[in-house]
């Protein structure tokens, strides 16, 4: 048996804004733009959670998606769905709430939770509209 | 020549949130839920404006496209995009921020200009997230 | 306040198979081509629900899509999920599984229920693939 | 048994360009905008056909969706499928190849057609882009 | 000219369960869940396959896509299309019909006729629903 | 702060054909199959540009998505959308009209631009329909 990936989506509807207390509104609107808005503004992000492994004798699984599901349910959704990311969300507190940022922490929640599982973390894929989106990789660069 | 009926789509990111300042925050929750989080949330929403109308003998259009979405642009995208439902909105001013009262508020926005730029406004569609919209006919019952 | 109409998505994967036990395999195949296959196959499909109401003046909703998802839920989807349509699910037994049939019984496992939360189901529309569905208006015909 | 409504989904891919060879290039260049290229376009067409009846009892079908697809490939998908609107299609013949027009003219093709197999047609979409699309029922306005 | 990769989609539909005989109906559920329902369900799933090479100076090709479409429908879709992947499958007999297997057996099917055609074939995407997917690279560990 | 990638998507709708001249009618058929029709035909493209890096401290970002869009418009949506990829298109001229050859061709316009905005290019993903894209990483063979 040789080695699978295995991605699993969820999603979570959040409220956010671009902006820097120590920075002037024109300088926040300059670089952030409308992204700026003090009264903030909102997105349906879609989170992609891509673990790899060989599938199991057993079961055929990689991972047993019931697993990795509630894992981010419990590690992601439950922390980020109706949520504000600059002012209700822990692990984001004092971080710029950028989708590239967000996507980081997001592998800091999940990491350690999956291992528990068996699973091994390779890659999360954060969509913010359907014009953009990150990946992350744990800091590697697979290209 | 016969009635066709020609649809534009466009979006914006919004938050807002679901909540009554004449309830308790027990009863907003219990009727509103999460989508009642006082530090709001948001959503990629997109808005379909449906014109009817018989292909014009000189350009083959019910309305031009470009009128439409200059139309939806201006009073919808630039009222609603990066903005709070509740705070940044004129016409939402002292209205709950549901799907449905929004639907029937950007109706009210673009029914003239619409019929100044020689079309008939017959259908807003207004989604939410992949799993909900709402649809609006000025009124109009047609099932 | 005027009528609008809101629109619930859900989805279910089941098992299914055309065939008439009271044709030959030959007359199965001439008539339901590969849908007959007599060791099944099966589908995602996605159900909308849609219920049309003036919006509440104090919630500003139709129907609360908490309330309109758990109908889906219990007795929808529960009832479908991970089934064969033939054999698992009681309000289908002696009908022939097309979309048509199962549309028109999902309305009536929903239709009371809704009425019974306070709202109008109008329509449902039932994808079987992203090259067809059915929309079924309770027998009615808006166009 | 009571009406149901079924959809199938087609594609083409066509070039065409919106241009009125008895108007100056100026004129063409402010009417239609960059669709009037001389050199033309193309888009990824998808086409939706309804039709409308009652399931029958042998079948569960309103329509047999195999014959339903091979109506729409042979007097759609064939006619138009890589082709040029302006400069291949008989039935497009002198005609402005704007979407409005498109669907009237798909329309005529294929209604006969469907009632030969025991069909109504009762509404063609056509999507141009994920931002625009026309739907046409006959001439009729259920709405 | 450099490398390209090339990616073909079809699709099929088909029925399974994750079922193993030598285990117990509860020890079954507990693992497999819904999936083992003893009756079936079944899914629209999408095959995506990557090509890699360099574009050929005659045809701007890394590979005809005539030919890699034909490829896939001969021994994918003709094989499971509207099949039950535990029964009517030769090259699924006896291997637990999850989609991490499926995507290793489909693999072999298509590699040699891929290289025959003078392709390199590189990346397999299964898609089961729009919640989860598998990626197989032959076993490789790109990341 | 590790590496992110990030994409944007744009599109474009543009006519093309797949032909040479050197060649016969009948080997042109033979080899583009309807991709020859000699009076061209069209589709909606859609390009994902992918930068990567290490997140600002100041902002959060890879790069702006204001400035990669920016770029993405004037240097690859301005040169093809409502354009003949065979006439229209100067960094075309003499190349065959391959998607293949179209991202290679793509990455040599947007590469440079990329790099003074502070920007490292990894990544072109073209998409032709739903059911085929191309990818590019510049050359290199990340799988």
């Amino acid at each position: 048996m040789k080695t699978v990936y295995i991605t699993r989506r969820e999603h979570f509807n959040a409220a956010h804004k671009l902006w820097r207390p120590d920075w002037s509104e024109e300088k926040n609107d300059e670089v952030f733009g409308k992204c700026s808005n003090k009264n903030w503004h909102g997105h349906n992000f879609y989170i992609f959670v891509t673990v790899k492994g060989k599938p199991s004798d057993d079961t055929g699984f990689v991972i047993n998606l019931k697993d990795l599901s509630k894992i981010m349910k419990e590690h992601v959704v439950e922390a980020l769905d109706h949520k504000n990311l600059n002012l209700d969300v822990p692990f984001m507190a004092g971080i710029l709430a950028s989708t590239e940022n967000l996507a980081i922490k997001i592998w800091e929640q999940i990491e350690e939770p999956i291992k528990e599982a068996g699973g091994e973390l390779v890659k999360i894929k954060l969509e913010e509209t359907e014009n953009n989106y990150v990946e992350y990789f744990g800091g590697n660069e697979p290209f």
